[in-house]
């Protein structure tokens, strides 16, 4: 049985303005995907978001964004190719000297909420990370949904790529996320995340919307920690899978 | 004779707008301060610039600000040790990034605008920006005003200070700059600023707005590219110093 | 024959960086698209401009925009209904303020770079800026490209639509603007886009791309003002059709 | 004895980030601080916390602040009187915009964090705001700190200033506040705070620091709702108030 990975999103506080409860979650995963500064994480939360990762031992992820604080990085931004390569180079600088004060580097990369989709399907702007993370280290693995562009061309780019689950989200039984706009996309029964998260774990497997199981390979879970309740979830996730015998380490580790 | 070093300020468009003719300016100068996001300079520009100054052989300084694009980095911005000790270390990683896109790196940094001016006698904000440098790399000079506080601080964290003289710029007898206030703090006449800049590159002495003969031991002098005079100004003062037989060479050549 | 107005995009500098003659073009024009702050205009450029215009007798128009300085508004944003009716709210709310300084009052309205081309098909945004305009002020006519999805909407919503050609835009036989991305999408022999401006304004027919003779209605030329050779041909328009005796009056005189 | 306001800071949400429990502190104060989108509040929360103070009939006031959403507008930002003054004349815009879309308007205006310590003792800036108030609607009272130069500069342009204290804020001997740099500058004794204010309410008097007991003259009193013992504190300051038969009641009610 593989060792799976956790990662969280940590480091979106912003100024005067804290978001989520990243001391608790840095205690729950293996990889923490930091914000660089362009969705949310000003410099001095993005120094101490670093320095508390690499002391308690968790992967340092860059979670890029597109440009935009105002909508936290969850709106699609048709920039060109040429902006959005130059934006993702910047931001690793930021974030890798950031981490450099704690003595840490990066060692994954992810991209964030509407980036995230784009890496799905859209060509432009899923090369232009890919492209990016490789001319800057293409040692770096880079974390994404099962099945997107974004992980073949990855593949292509000599890059490694690291599909991942979602605890907390729904799925529909073609293995894409159940849309935000639906009334059921986010599961709020920790019970039932957490035997669908050991089921992935232990036989590679998750049961989707209407109960159709799917195969599901997934080096990493995503888990939130943005609310009181996804900590808790995010914490059932680790204990189960650690009763079912999963070992939780790092994909870098 | 010593060699002088000649630095200007480029990389300062951002997105739709263009600020000077850093084409010219790199033509004539041994090092770019080169903006690095803060007060102007978006990534695609950053990464322009400093392509452009590593194939002609300019070294590329981090031109470091307070995060104020509406102000340009003009405005004093009193923020505490911790927020602007980050903030100058997110720069220099962004700066390092993208200069990293041609294979080059920072060889220096130099304070802007309003931070610049803080270096002078703001304790809190000279200690944030030099312990800072001295953290990320202690190899990196720091450009900074003759009897500045910073140059103080520099010495003391054992980094390399720069004294810097400004071409068209007017001084006071006790060799302070003269407030842009002023309706003589900027100098338009080329044949002045020239015979001042090699008064200064061959005798090591300045002439003061009152005729003054101030003693200035300057290692580089800064030159403006922003408007059309002020970059034939910049040629002329070249074209000067190398009629002197005064070597032009950067500080960390 | 009717008359025509010629508007043009207008305070769209930010700091210190300048952009376009504005001066000039206000010269011009008898409609200013006055940039809001949100692609471009901080608040001192925005209430200088309309300054100049309402001196001028130039009817000032919100040239509302997505929120976006780094893009200059010029990339898709694909924000909520709900976030974009607000931002377009506030826009006006901040224009509404600066024209008071002077006296004058927001005449129009004509959304900007990507808002606008948003507005020809986008169902959510096109009725996010019609709705929101109607809320506000319903007697404000809202400027659109001839067969946008807007100009249906502000017919639906009682909002007078004002239909536009580019006097320095290539068409299509369609009607539709040639895409950016071609060679030849931009027209730069003023004699050829006088002679076009003209035949619009008295035949109501403009000539395409491919020498295909269109009808096309519309109540205003919109020239541009941020290049010398723009503001050129912007008088040569103007030039032009007071040769062949069109009245130039703004739509709201 | 006078009937006494009580204010508190609302509508500092932005995007993503959520700040302060303004459902709750809408339902203790009658009149609020609405961020005007500068150091805090997007065009959403702005409109949706103009709506919810317009239907509990709290008074709407601008909260206008420095540039600079990094720093929450709690850092100088040494600007000139023609940036401020646009400025704010712009955030007063944006915000009666905001009120209007509930048939709301602005009532009066509270200079922010850092730009309120300004108006204290900082002339040209002091005078930017209060110039720009009189300028854009002399009817508006401006809330201001009892001393400060903003109230005498208010009553020279012929407006109104309102005299404040601050409800958790501990005082010196000389009237002015303990500096937040010292460890007593917020108080926590929630009985302590209401009997203080009963004292300020009834007697016209606030006990400082070390015991002194000063005069002092507020028309208003300033609560927090920005953490969960700020919500309950100025409940329990309204409570005590009530219960001393004080009237709460706007101060342009």
């Amino acid at each position: 049985m593989a060792p799976i990975d956790l990662n969280s999103d940590v480091g979106e506080s912003f100024g005067r303005w804290r978001l989520g409860d990243d001391a608790a979650i840095l205690r729950t995963v293996t990889s923490a995907n930091i914000a660089c500064g362009f969705h949310a994480g000003d410099p001095m939360t993005i120094e101490q978001t670093a320095r508390t990762a690499a002391e308690q031992d968790v992967a340092i992820g860059a979670h890029i964004a597109y440009r935009d604080l105002a909508g936290f990085g969850r709106r699609h931004l048709e920039c060109s190719y040429e902006e959005l390569a130059a934006d993702v180079r910047y931001q690793l600088g930021g974030l890798a000297s950031m981490a450099a004060a704690s003595g840490a580097r990066i060692r994954y990369v992810k991209p964030h909420g509407a980036l995230y989709h784009a890496m799905i399907a859209h060509e432009t702007h899923a090369r232009a990370v890919i492209d990016t993370i490789a001319a800057v280290d293409d040692s770096l693995p880079v974390l994404l949904l099962p099945g997107s562009r974004g992980l073949q061309l990855a593949a292509e780019a000599g890059l490694r790529g690291v599909a991942e689950a979602f605890a907390d989200r729904n799925y529909e039984p073609d293995g894409t996320l159940v849309s935000r706009r639906e009334p059921d996309a986010v599961l709020h029964d920790a019970e039932a995340v957490v035997a669908n998260m050991v089921r992935l774990a232990t036989a590679g497997e998750i049961v989707a919307r209407d109960g159709t199981v799917l195969p599901m390979e997934a080096e990493s879970i995503c888990v939130h920690g943005d609310t009181d309740g996804a900590v808790q979830m995010a914490a059932a996730v680790r204990a189960g899978l650690q009763d079912a015998d999963v070992e939780i380490r790092s994909f870098v580790a």
